[in-house]
């Protein structure tokens, strides 16, 4: 598997600089019949587009996603879907003055270590930009985890700095954990826990990831931990909706931790290409905070990662048939 | 890629049950020539042994790995390694008691709803048992990066329950964060957070992973929070070494949470497998806290997934030479 | 993919050299509740034993196969499934002779030139031996092909030297193309006659791989190779059940070509490892014919591969439904 | 991995229909520095090009590579190089007369029994024009590995229907099996032959596939099959090139069968999608031999399996020395 491509039967490879031509994607492995146009995937796109209210603005050209393949008259074919969006509106120019120089916290001085290359302007491929890609491959997972299976994928901001969040209900928010009213799908997805983790530590500025109580698990007791069930369900949900990585049918919870950006307009000490200390202003556009933008991204990495094990379900355990029907594996009140 | 496997070039495939006849693997991918014994094995297996000091007891039968392929008179020959560790003193009778019921936290019973079968005995599959196959997977990458490249990966215990415990110095404990005198390898492994996240995550009984500052990042400022650089190296080290998902050759700094075991005296509510409320209490022998046996599993698979980019960097940038020789890319005191 | 293992949902791990310890390997993804025993892989394995009519001899040790995981009381549980067949009776003495020099068409010159250090006992990695751990899998993929789908797959000897010998009935043979009674499962399976390829040109001695018509397709016209159809079937099986890569519900038809054994006793030239020219004679015992034997390993590893493109099949296509009933795409007469 | 990528290393995606806006490709893992551009691969794309000498003729849009990314400066970066050539002047309307009909011998019929839909436009997924997509990923590993080892990769048509075409030089044609000066890279690749025998197979109409002898090795005597090594090289080469799934250092010798098209104007028997009888002719503009562009498509296959496994090889075996230098082990006479 390629180091720009995850998941073994929902399969999604990306490409793309910030300052290239375009951002591109294959999702491979999308069962067939599956109702999708440009709009499904574009509604998505937007929901993660900087500096606008997404249902008033005027779209711009760059932002629109446009599907090359595997969609017939309005329906999945069962063949690879590639798509692409446009880069335009870009301002080179204002990356000239950092050029040479390495901006803390941020990948460009990684990249030219690794490749000894690295396309200055923007971020290249470390740019948040990048999530476009994984967005367009989400829409179509939710999409159809939601018409197959009655699955929603949610998430919403739970701290803001040091400013936590309440979360009050999935009324007060347009964004928010999966929950599935279909108890077929969710108890079953094997090694689930660690491709969530690889998920979501894989998009730039994610630094930590939990599931369920997370590192609070630490300091609770064995007898405080393990959540009980009763023939009505689960009585609590520390484990996070996965146990020895198989979900439980209770909804899957994950936290992602986010660092801030590193394209600040400080000045702060670094060095350039010819390793020479010198100090650094980072100017272009970027966002004040990255983790606004980020819950799209990260219901995205979740839909994509659960469409693929749900798929991987169905194919090793179709014939599987419990002895005793038991009642939804449900948290209870 | 089967669920059962993970690596790209260093390539871990494991199989067992905790109460079947053994634990096995396949290690594929690894260079000829590299001088392996079992002892080198046995030595990281004792290290995670329970209820034993590594040095002193007499080792039982059941715990001696067996290399039964990929190496000649004493030297690794480039093909696939495999190698088995005999399950024996296994006790099922123990838990007769506990076959058609659930441990709260336990994964029996995400197991019977996926598979609608289960080895009750013991943990099966989703035993901590199963780490046994990690750990000589991850002796083989360790001894390959200490001597090609002078890599050491260490671990050590943090915290336990709601005590923290001060690290003085690795001279004070026998595990302990990888730490590299070899700029030549470290700066390079991409996608490496990743899949150092999937590694950790897939450990049973593990629900948070970090890199570096973690969690610490939401509260931190972008001034703060990004690494400055100067010629004598990096001042801080907040992003844990990984940088856009490629090592910066500072040290890499992973943290990891552990949920308490499920298999505990107290009673607790459950259900049987008849989805009938019960009250269930654990007995065979268990850890009481995984842990303190946690240290040198976590150290494995971070050593197995730096041999795997290790590998995959030098084929693909073999050639780069970078036109300034920069200084060591250190953390500076 | 480690270069040892092949399949994306039925994936088969192997390892072993002719003259170590023992071979094994490791089937990933084997639908849970499947019958399985020791016996049902060992009944494939004696089919490709040596020397012996495999109703009557007493089996040696060396031969037997031991399950180690992924059965729990007689039935597959959907985990990892190792196995093992122990190496005795090995007589490396034989090969002192030898261990310098190269036999001229083996593969022990490759072996040497790629990892710089070989086995000179048998043929180490490459002997015809190492198809134990392919037949044990493919054991397991056709009983469940059988029982799952009524799916058959049967091979035959069709030519030995200049000696081509006609097909009469499978009444008159033991083993013989696949056929399926059930229409529902074969005309799906994406990829398939590449995988076919991959996995017949991996047995060692195989040189060429056809599938239908063949090279016989070369002198054929699009009028006369292209298989007419009817409501009552297809007229002709040029295409040897593939189209595009997905399957017809034909039979699917494969021939392999097999070079002759390298290790012979008649002199020969070759260099030895200081690359000297000198003479060769190979004693041991081998095969004099690997044709023979061929039979159930090509079985085995078509047998594989068609199952991991049926479980790939009813992950991606589950809800497909056609608007017509077809008749049964079969040859007809 | 996907059913529409290929390779470890050196991975290609592609995706497109014939008929439909684009078809584009991802190739991840080409090492950084490698110059390229889109003229670099319009060359090899040309070659393939229908009804044209690839010289002189004006070229339409639709033909005309676009690169997205990956390549910075003129330079490869080492990230994901996307591309796509939109498709144009498909003329669609040719194929109303056969939206509802099967053509005997393609793969409509087969697709449209797998997903339940199917783009009627031209041959939609299994088109020779997704060959272009290869095509592209060969040209840049050609590219490559001409300038890193000096390997050259070529074809020649060999037979067309009944008529055998003689070689006489590759000065003779513009189109020619692989060869290497550099004996360093080549007798290192494990798993070429199946790998080989996959990439040959998955072009459409491809219908065998032979290494070295191939067929012809069944009448061999192992005396004969067998290549003998002297101090100067081997004295023949019935093996390819490769033995053991290890290429030798001799040139690799890859000889394919091709089946005639399917698109004819004939009259002929099938069915339509209500299952009933009906004749159909087909009439679009079609090649009337896919031999004559298959030389360039098999090129790039073969070239792109060369790039991985030498990628794979210096992965893992870096430090192989051998004790003694060898003569180059190239065939003499």
């Amino acid at each position: 598997m390629s180091g720009n491509s995850f998941g073994t039967l929902y399969c999604v490879t990306s490409f793309g600089e910030s300052h290239g031509p375009a951002y591109g994607g294959v999702v491979d492995g999308c069962p067939p019949g599956l109702a999708l146009s440009a709009d499904d995937i574009q509604k998505e796109l937007d929901r993660r587009k900087p500096g606008s209210s997404r249902h008033v603005t005027q779209r711009r050209e760059s932002d629109a996603v446009e599907i090359l393949s595997g969609v017939y008259e309005g329906r999945t074919t069962g063949t690879a879907i590639g798509f692409i969006v446009r880069n335009e509106d870009s301002r080179s120019k204002d990356y000239a003055a950092i050029a040479e120089k390495f901006r803390p916290g941020h990948a460009d001085y990684t990249y030219w270590q690794k490749y000894g290359i690295r396309d200055a302007r923007g971020g290249g491929r470390a740019s948040a930009r990048e999530t476009v890609v994984r967005v367009a491959a989400g829409a179509i997972a939710k999409k159809w985890l939601r018409e197959r299976y009655g699955v929603t994928v949610r998430g919403y901001l739970a701290q803001l700095g040091a400013q936590k969040i309440s979360f009050k209900s999935w009324d007060s928010v347009d964004a928010n954990p999966f929950f599935s009213p279909d108890p077929a799908v969710v108890p079953q997805l094997e090694k689930f826990d660690a491709d969530i983790a690889w998920a979501m530590m894989s998009i730039n500025a994610v630094k930590g990831v939990e599931i369920g109580a997370g590192f609070e698990s630490i300091v609770q007791k064995g007898s405080e931990h393990g959540d009980e069930m009763t023939p009505q369900g689960f009585v609590s949900n520390n484990n996070g909706g996965v146990l020895g990585g198989i979900s439980t049918g209770q909804a899957v919870t994950v936290s992602i931790a986010l660092k801030p950006t590193s394209s600040i307009r400080l000045p702060r000490r670094t060095i350039n290409t010819r390793g020479e200390a010198v100090t650094i202003e980072t100017t272009g556009r970027h966002d004040p905070c990255v983790g606004i933008r980020a819950t799209p991204i990260a219901e995205a990495m979740l839909a994509c990662i659960l469409m693929d094990h749900a798929l991987r379900h169905r194919a090793q355990c179709a014939e599987v048939t419990l002895p005793t029907k038991l009642e939804k594996p449900r948290k209870i009140n």
